[in-house]
């Protein structure tokens, strides 16, 4: 391992406001924003100095001044993550690339697109749509920068039908530790040239790598998308027939379940009900929220119909075809509220993203709730059906900090090992950050996580960019 | 660097015999087969031992041996592939995966498939068809097998609509050259656990570890293929047409284009005439070849539709659909032969796969063209219009076989350097091997080159896997 690193000195702060001048906060000028992400349970910690750049040549000249002074930098987008992956935990220098908002330009015959890093995923949604192009995946934190998303492999709704960022990452400039900049990957959409170090800096978090720039892949955009409400009676029902759909070739863009106390909760947080709650007399307990997408009117009245039969055959209760779009819009407002509505009410809270094989949902749900009533805190849950990536919620509004840690972390123990023994990941989407490491490292077992901190060190041998994250002490 | 190989010992032999009972062949048992691929340009050479294996522990037991003793050894799948790849270039040990050739079981509900490495792609599209499933990745060899896929990410034809190997494999068990076997991966569709070593591994060529078993995704079979013949009387207007159909949603199964001279090559191999050579008085000097697939006829019937009208606003002579299996067949058979029908007519072969920018095709052949009359041999080419991955063909009868080597080590310097000025890659899906590193690492300069073995060491201190591949010396 590296040598121990330094503290940031007056020289150093000198030579980074040289390199990037305006743009360098020390100290108390340090926005109290930059010590934590979305998920501040893992612990805050004020970097002492943030430097927002604006170019790729700011970032090379950052990391080389910092790499020889042996300085921490911690690379950081618009700070939405959920694993403590962006929070400057060895202290040392925050590197934002949060003003590298440039859309640099589409390629409309090779359907790409290049941006920095520091573009929102929403804003790059909306200007696509402008070019008739979508970019598909669409991860719940609209806000976060498409730079984040390639460093966690975000996912998101619609990669059940589309796939993860991973799919739409087809070249990327990347700053090493040294500040050497690469170019990995091209426009083109199929290489076996080497080593795919593209994808192995995609899911890589900030630690092999500084993201400056992607090329990312656009589809045309759908012509017509419509969704479905599926009422089911109880969720075994409800994930029984994800199985069914999904071999039905009929492609669902988003295949979101979910159980009746969540769906409450977040219609009083927005104060609207749109999911019904009773059908012809039978209590309603889980959903499915379907969305498909064709390009025409007549396409897609087709897969509602079929889809439709699936469902019902499948032991749903009822369809309802959110056809206008005030609909479409509430039932997912509903859906995508979940976080932000279990947030706002409550003030200690720790998640986990696991996922599971299709087939094993209900199971491990069944499972989750079995050891849920061991602990003091309240167990929510809600996911990604069509492929299996779950987000379970562990809020307490009445328990003090270090004993709900401690409960947690015995919670999550037992819930990532049966993830483990059915066969799925530690994390679908969020990643492992600094929040993760330990269970990662249960999960992968001690020869996979000394080839991933062989890797490291070959990227980052003085073990400066990112520490304590993914693989790191 | 690792110290020099060590020779096989009779004591080392011995061992292997043990581990592999009645599958270890020495010296004169060795078939000739195993001292070459496809493309012998690049050198022969005769592995004086050959390993058969049939399970992971045999693997596993295998290199281990090899390891302790310092013996290279190099995978092999069919030996199909084209840059000496599983060539024993540095003698030792050929590990033969030809007969773990299981298919191990379907899980239709997470949709995947699990198979030894051995099992030949058309053995597993023709079982899979059977459940009502498809396998995706179609390279033009079918005999190849899917750990070779997986170790090459190969592509083939239906890729511009399916992506290649690498979005098919979720899973593999992998034996590390210190013999430790990791499971890498899971049949989940989403993960964000660390950095991605099954990315990693997919496209490494053998050089990392040794693929023994692959969790594939499959989906379920579209109802209804057809395909089409679009004539063109220029390659412009044929490559031109491509962008348009891309943008239009319509979305290809595959798309091939083919120009006149090699069309007429596979015919008179094949003894049947399919394509027109003239159209209302026009000569024909390109084809695309189009495969649309759907859920039903008339689903397809409105995209031909469609696909035409975009065709022939674009310049198009004629569409010409195949709707009965035989004319379908007849079509791609002739796609199908092209490399067959050129080394059946060519003493000397080399061959190149680079991939451009789909609008850059025209303009790259256009080059190639203008460069080939420099040369003594003739050059032909083909590929997919959809992804811009071409394969140009360098063929003499004539010439000395050194003279040969010379002028086609000039040849693809010049167009490996255009297809990256262009913003192409050097290999969009037959891999490095032995044959392309010097292109491989002009291409990727230095930094990117220090990485790639850097990361081989981290897998493989004593270098022993398939020695002088992708970056090795």
């Amino acid at each position: 391992m590296p040598a121990g690193y330094q503290e940031v000195t007056p020289d150093l702060i000198e030579a980074l406001r040289a390199a990037v001048p305006g743009r360098v906060s020390v100290g108390g000028e340090v926005n109290e924003d930059f010590s934590h992400d979305e998920m501040p349970i893992y612990g805050k910690a004020m970097p002492p100095v943030v430097v927002e750049a604006k170019t790729t040549e700011e970032v090379a000249a950052v990391m080389r001044l910092c790499n020889e002074a042996r300085v921490p930098v911690v690379p950081r987008g618009a700070g939405t993550g959920l694993v403590g992956g962006a929070v400057a935990t060895h202290g040392g220098v925050m590197l934002s690339t949060a003003r590298m908002n440039r859309i640099l330009g589409y390629d409309p015959e090779n359907m790409v697109v290049r941006v920095q890093a520091g573009v929102l995923l929403n804003d790059l949604a909306e200007d696509a749509a402008k070019q008739g192009f979508l970019y598909p995946p669409d991860p719940g934190e609209k806000f976060a920068t498409l730079g984040g998303n390639a460093a966690t492999n975000a996912g998101g709704m619609r990669a059940v039908k589309y796939g993860t960022t991973r799919d739409y990452v087809r070249a990327m400039t990347v700053v090493l530790p040294t500040g050497e900049v690469l170019q990995l990957g091209a426009s083109v959409s199929k290489s076996s040239s080497g080593y795919s170090l593209l994808n192995l800096m995609i899911g890589s978090e900030g630690t092999l790598g500084v993201i400056t720039e992607l090329t990312l892949k656009l589809i045309p955009a759908p012509k017509e998308v419509i969704s479905l409400v599926v009422l089911y009676e109880d969720l075994e029902a409800c994930i029984g027939s994800v199985p069914k759909l999904m071999r039905s070739g009929l492609q669902p863009q988003a295949l979101e379940f979910m159980e009746r106390e969540i769906v409450r909760l977040s219609e009083s947080y927005l104060g609207k009900s749109t999911f019904p709650q009773v059908f012809e007399g039978t209590e309603v307990n889980a959903y499915l929220l379907v969305t498909f997408d064709g390009e025409s009117e007549d396409a897609l009245t087709d897969l509602i119909e079929q889809a439709s039969e699936v469902v019902l055959e499948a032991g749903a209760l009822d369809v309802l075809v959110a056809d206008t779009p005030q609909l479409k819009k509430d039932a997912w407002a509903a859906r995508s509220t979940f976080l932000e509505a279990i947030s706002a009410n409550t003030k200690l809270l720790d998640e986990s993203d696991v996922v599971v094989p299709v087939n094993e949902i209900a199971n491990y749900l069944g499972y989750i709730k079995q050891i849920a009533g061991g602990y003091d805190f309240e167990v929510k849950s809600f996911g990604h059906a069509g492929d299996g990536n779950l987000h379970i919620y562990n809020c307490s509004n009445t328990m003090e900090q270090a004993e709900f840690e401690r409960q947690v972390a015995d919670f999550m123990r037992k819930a990532y090992a049966k993830a483990t023994e059915l066969g799925g990941q530690i994390s679908g989407e969020h990643g492992i950050g600094h929040g993760k490491r330990q269970y990662l490292a249960s999960m992968a077992g001690p020869e996979v996580m000394r080839l991933m901190a062989g890797i490291k060190r070959v990227f980052d041998p003085n073990g400066i960019l990112n520490p304590g994250k993914v693989c790191g002490e």
